[in-house]
């Protein structure tokens, strides 16, 4: 079996954006990919936390230098969420530190900020944030930025960007959220 | 942490398709939040096989029931691919058959088939083949069929359908393929 090596290695800035389903699934996925390179993943996530997802059990079982960081309270502004605006602007700040924090450390080759997209389109943090994350990034790391609504110079700044698209979604036809798939 | 379970559980119908990056990707994203619950995955890839890539070894790193078999021989109809088309066609027969013993057998909660869409479109299976497989489903099942060009009887079928479209990606800029990334 032919193993590509590239001439030039170099850490890409990714960016999976869009209202269909499935940009922190493909994030997900990369981690697995670059498990399978050996690499070291850190995950930190923007906006999640007070709902189980399979993930955060599936990434455990994962042989390999992965963690995952749940800094988030579920989604800001949408309807039913208990929490005001401020303690998401703060849990997405404290995301925002570690993410900088983790980056500079160079202890990992790929790190996904999961829905940092819709935090910074929502204002949970700001652009210029975002931007400085992205310029500081050393060399050889992969950078992926989830999340719908991807800021224009987000988009700008990365090597390659995914719109994930909606065709169908089962709880238009008032399926519930299914474990394995949904969550 | 609120763990959601469905008054309803169900086998979902996925199809993840369109021309940007992230499909296969998704699939093995499902597969690591499939793992998070316990639930026992194949997949069946119908196209690659004689290019290494990263989630090759990063599924074996996952302390789950999770088995991948790679049937195909590359992209049929790809510059430089060496295998004449009736080879193509036999192995994504062999990929065909393979999928309906798994799903018969009830031994598995999610079944990838990855690269079936485009697998279809170039004529390597039959559109029958596929709609029997999707209709005799057992009901508890995930099943998720990934590539471009998913053909609309499939889509039709399919609870939840993701186009995946290319913004940006970093081959344009003449960035080689990396490791972890995009492969």
């Amino acid at each position: 079996m032919e193993k590509l090596v590239p001439k030039e290695p170099r850490g890409l800035v990714v960016v999976i954006t869009g209202h269909g389903k499935g940009k922190t699934t493909t994030a997900l996925g990369l981690a697995v990919r670059a498990c399978g390179h050996g690499m070291r993943i850190c995950i930190i996530q923007f906006m999640k936390g007070d709902l189980y997802s399979g993930e955060r059990d599936g990434v455990k079982k994962m042989d390999c230098a992965i963690e995952m960081h749940a800094t988030g309270k579920g989604f800001c502004g949408i309807q039913g969420n208990p929490y005001p605006y401020r303690e998401h602007r703060q849990n997405a700040q404290d995301a925002a530190a570690l993410a900088r924090e983790k980056m500079a450390s160079e202890d990992y080759d790929l790190i996904i900020l999961d829905e940092v997209n819709n935090a910074l389109h929502l204002k949970l943090v700001d652009l210029e944030q975002i931007l400085s994350l992205i310029r500081e990034k050393p060399p050889l790391v992969h950078l992926v930025l989830t999340g719908r609504d991807a800021h224009p110079a987000v988009i700008e700044l990365a090597d390659t960007v995914s719109e994930v698209v909606e065709i169908k979604h089962a709880y238009r036809k008032g399926i519930e959220p299914q474990p394995g798939i949904d969550y």
